[in-house]
C-alpha cells in the first residue's frame, strides 16, 4: 500500500496521478520499481518499448519462466491500483519467495508493462502488444497531443523502435502469465468476496454512428415535418440498452454523444455517438450487435434521417488457461478462506494479449464502488494481503 | 431582391452574414436603409439604441402613426432574409406610396429595429424594447464575447444609454404595427401557398435539465448496476417528442446535449440538455411542460439519477390583433388571388414586443424548405412582391 502511495507521486501532472507512457513520470517510476526489484533478488531488464522485466532464477525447464505483472501506465487524473497493483503484488511475492530462500521450480519474471491504457498515443497494450510480438509497426507514426510520434517517444525513453520486433518472447520462453488486477467493477463487492478468478476476457465491439437529419427552427418546425436527428439517437441509446439487459452477461453503452448545431432553439440536424457492445462469447455479442444495427437502420428509416454505422474496431473474447485458472482458484480458495467468484473481465487486461503466446490466469481484487479511471479508486489493505498469499500459493503450485 | 443582396454585403465576417447589434458591418447597413428610406420620401432619424426610423408624412390622428418594419442584426452566418426583408418591403410600399403622390391617411414610419436575435449580448429583441418602453437597465451591464459591455456597445454605436428610457414611444403614438417576416417554417411551402397571417405568436417555455447519474466502466458495470444518465436523458428526449406529439400545435424540441466525462468507454456519469416548447395557447405549453417534467421526474426516480430542472425563461403568447388582422388578410387575398394561410408563429417576433404597447400584425412570406437562420435561407421574387403588394394593401386600407 505505501509503494502504491509512493508511485502515486510519479506523475505528469501535480496534483493528481497521470503517468503517460514514456513521460519523466513513467521514467521515475520505472526507477523506483526497478529498485523494488532488485532488493527482492531479481536482476532487471528494459526491453525495447520500455517494459520493465526483473528475472528471479529458478529450475530449468526448457528455458521457460513463469511470468507475473500488470502495468504501469495510468490514464489521465487516475487512480492509484489500476495496473501498479498486479505489478506489486508480483514483486512481493518474489520478495516472498526470496526471503525464503526457496529457489523456484522455474524462474519467475516480474513484468512491468509500459503502456496499457493508450491515454498518449490512442492505442492500448503496446507494451505486451511488443512482447507477444503483436506490435504493429504502423503505430510508429502515430502523434500525440504535441505532435510527437511513438516513433520519437520510445527513442526519448531510451528504447529502441528498431528492435521491437526482436523483443518479442519466444511462446516456448514462457510458461504462463499470471496478473493481478482490481476488478473495476461492482460484483466482488456486492458479493462480499475479496477476491475473483476471471474466467475470460470480454469481446468488444466498438462503433461510431452518426444520424443525419434536417436542421430547423425549434418553433416553426411542426413535429410531423422533422427528422430529429436527436430524436433518433435517443431511441438508439434506449434500444442498445434494452437488448444488453435482454441478453445475460451483455454490456452495451452508449458513452458518446454530440448534437448539431446544438443550440436551444434548433431541432438538431445530426448527431453522433459511440457504442460500446461486450460479452464473454463473441456469438453472443455479434448478435447482440447485428441487433441493435437493425434498430439503428428502422429508426433512420422511420425517421427519415441518415444513418451511418462505422465500426471502430472489433476484438474477439479471450479464455484464461483452464489448468492455470483452476490454480489460481484453489491459490485463492486457501488465501481467503471462501470460494473466489469467478467472472467475466468486461474490461481489457494485457493477460489478453498475452494469451496469444501463453496460458494467462488472472485474479481480481475487490475494489470499493466499482470505481476505476479515477481519483477515488480504492482497495482495501486486507483484500491486497490476500492477494499477495493467493499469487504466492499460485506460483509454489505452478508446474509448467 | 438587390437590396437584400447588398445588405448581405454588410458584415462582420467575410464570406458570411453575420451582422450583430452595434457592429461596423451594423452601422453600414443603417447608412445603406438610411439611403433607401430617404429615397422613398422619409426623414430619417435613429433612436438611443439605434433603430432607424423612416417618418412619411400624412394626415393628422392625435399625433399617431401606423409603423412598419423589422430588424437589421442577424444571427451568425445568417441568411439574407430574417428581418431584413420586413424592412425592405416597407420601404418598398412607402416608396409606391411616394410615386403615387398620395398623402396616406395618417404618418407612416417604416422602424428597422436594431437587435431582435440577440447573438451579440445573448438577449433578444433589444430594440423593439426600447421603443415600447420594456427595457431592461440591467441589460446594460451584459458583456459580449470580448468582454464589451452593452452599455459601452451601444454608446460605441453612436447611442445613448441615458436616454433608453426616454426613447420609448407613448402608445397613444402607435395606430399600430405591421411586419412582413419569413415564415422560417415549411407550412406555406406545403400548402403551396405564398402568404399567411399569422394568428399570434406562440407563448415558449425554456428550460435547462441536468441528469446526473454514476460514471463508471462501460466494461465492468453490468446493466442492472448502472445509472446512465444518458439513457435518462433520451427517454427525457423521447418524452417530450411524444407529448408533443400527442398536443395538437405544441412543438418540443431537445435542442443541446451533452454527457460527461464523454468518453466510448465510460457510462454517461451527467447529462445536460435543453428542453424548448412552445404553443400559441399558454395554458396548452404549460400542461404539456408540467407532464414532461413530470416524465422527467420518474425516469430519474426509475434509474435511481439526480434531476436539476432549472426554468430559463418563460413567455406568454402573444394574440395578433382581431381587426389588423381581418385587414392584413384581406390585403393578402387581393394580392395573391387565394386565401392565405392563418397559421401561428413559433418564432419570437419584433411584433411580440410592439404587442405590448400596439395593435399588431403580421405577413408570412413563403420560404424555400422551411430554413431560416443559415445561407441557405431563400423567398421566391413573386411572393416578395405579392408581400409589397399585400402590405400596401394593408396601409391604404388602414384606418387608425
Amino acid at each position: 500500500m505505501e509503494r502504491a502511495d509512493l508511485l502515486a507521486r510519479c506523475s505528469d501532472e501535480p496534483g493528481q496521478i497521470t503517468r503517460l507512457f514514456g513521460t519523466p513520470a513513467h521514467a521515475s517510476a520505472l526507477r523506483t520499481v526497478s529498485g523494488w526489484m532488485k532488493a527482492a533478488g531479481m536482476t532487471v531488464r528494459r526491453d525495447a518499448i520500455g517494459n520493465l522485466i526483473g528475472r528471479y532464477d529458478g529450475g530449468d525447464h526448457g528455458g521457460s519462466a513463469l511470468l507475473l505483472g500488470s502495468h504501469l501506465d495510468t490514464v489521465r487524473d487516475a487512480g492509484r491500483y489500476d495496473g501498479v497493483l498486479g505489478v506489486l503484488v508480483a514483486i512481493a511475492v518474489v520478495a516472498t519467495v526470496d526471503a525464503a530462500g526457496r529457489r523456484p521450480r522455474l524462474p519467475l519474471e516480474v513484468v512491468a508493462f509500459a503502456d496499457e491504457e493508450g491515454a498518449r498515443f490512442g492505442t492500448a497494450f503496446l507494451g505486451s502488444s511488443v512482447l507477444a510480438g503483436r506490435f504493429d509497426r504502423a503505430d510508429l507514426s502515430r502523434v500525440d497531443a504535441d505532435g510527437i510520434s511513438l516513433e520519437e517517444a520510445i527513442r526519448e525513453f531510451k528504447g529502441d523502435p528498431a528492435a521491437l520486433g526482436p523483443a518479442a518472447r519466444a511462446p516456448a520462453s514462457i510458461a504462463g502469465y499470471a496478473e493481478v488486477h482490481i476488478e473495476q467493477g461492482p460484483l466482488l463487492e456486492a458479493r462480499g468476496l475479496p477476491l475473483g478468478i476471471v474466467s475470460g476476457i470480454s469481446g468488444q465491439t466498438r462503433v461510431a454512428l452518426r444520424f443525419t437529419g434536417v436542421a430547423g427552427h425549434a418553433g416553426t418546425v411542426p413535429m410531423e415535418l422533422r427528422h430529429d436527428a436527436l430524436g433518433a439517437a435517443a431511441e438508439l441509446t434506449l434500444a442498445a440498452e434494452a437488448v444488453a439487459r435482454e441478453t445475460a452477461g451483455l454490456v452495451a453503452t452508449v458513452g458518446q454523444l454530440s448534437v448539431t448545431p446544438g443550440a436551444p432553439n434548433v431541432i438538431p440536424g445530426a448527431a453522433e455517438l459511440t457504442l460500446d457492445v461486450r460479452h464473454p462469447e463473441d456469438a453472443e455479442r455479434t448478435a447482440a450487435v447485428t441487433r441493435v444495427r437493425g434498430c439503428a437502420e428502422r429508426v433512420a428509416a422511420t425517421r427519415g434521417v441518415e444513418l451511418s454505422w462505422e465500426a471502430l474496431h472489433d476484438e474477439d473474447a479471450v479464455r484464461c488457461d483452464p489448468r492455470l485458472t483452476e490454480l489460481m482458484t484453489n491459490a485463492a480458495r486457501a488465501a481467503a478462506g471462501t470460494e473466489p467468484l469467478s467472472l467475466p473481465s468486461g474490461a481489457g487486461h494485457d493477460a489478453a494479449v498475452m494469451a496469444a503466446v501463453a496460458p494467462v490466469t488472472m485474479l481480481f481484487v475487490r475494489c470499493a464502488d466499482g470505481v476505476s479511471h479515477h481519483p477515488d479508486e480504492s482497495v482495501a489493505e486486507a483484500d491486497v494481503a490476500l492477494a499477495v498469499d493467493a499469487l504466492a500459493r499460485f506460483v509454489e503450485d505452478f508446474e509448467p
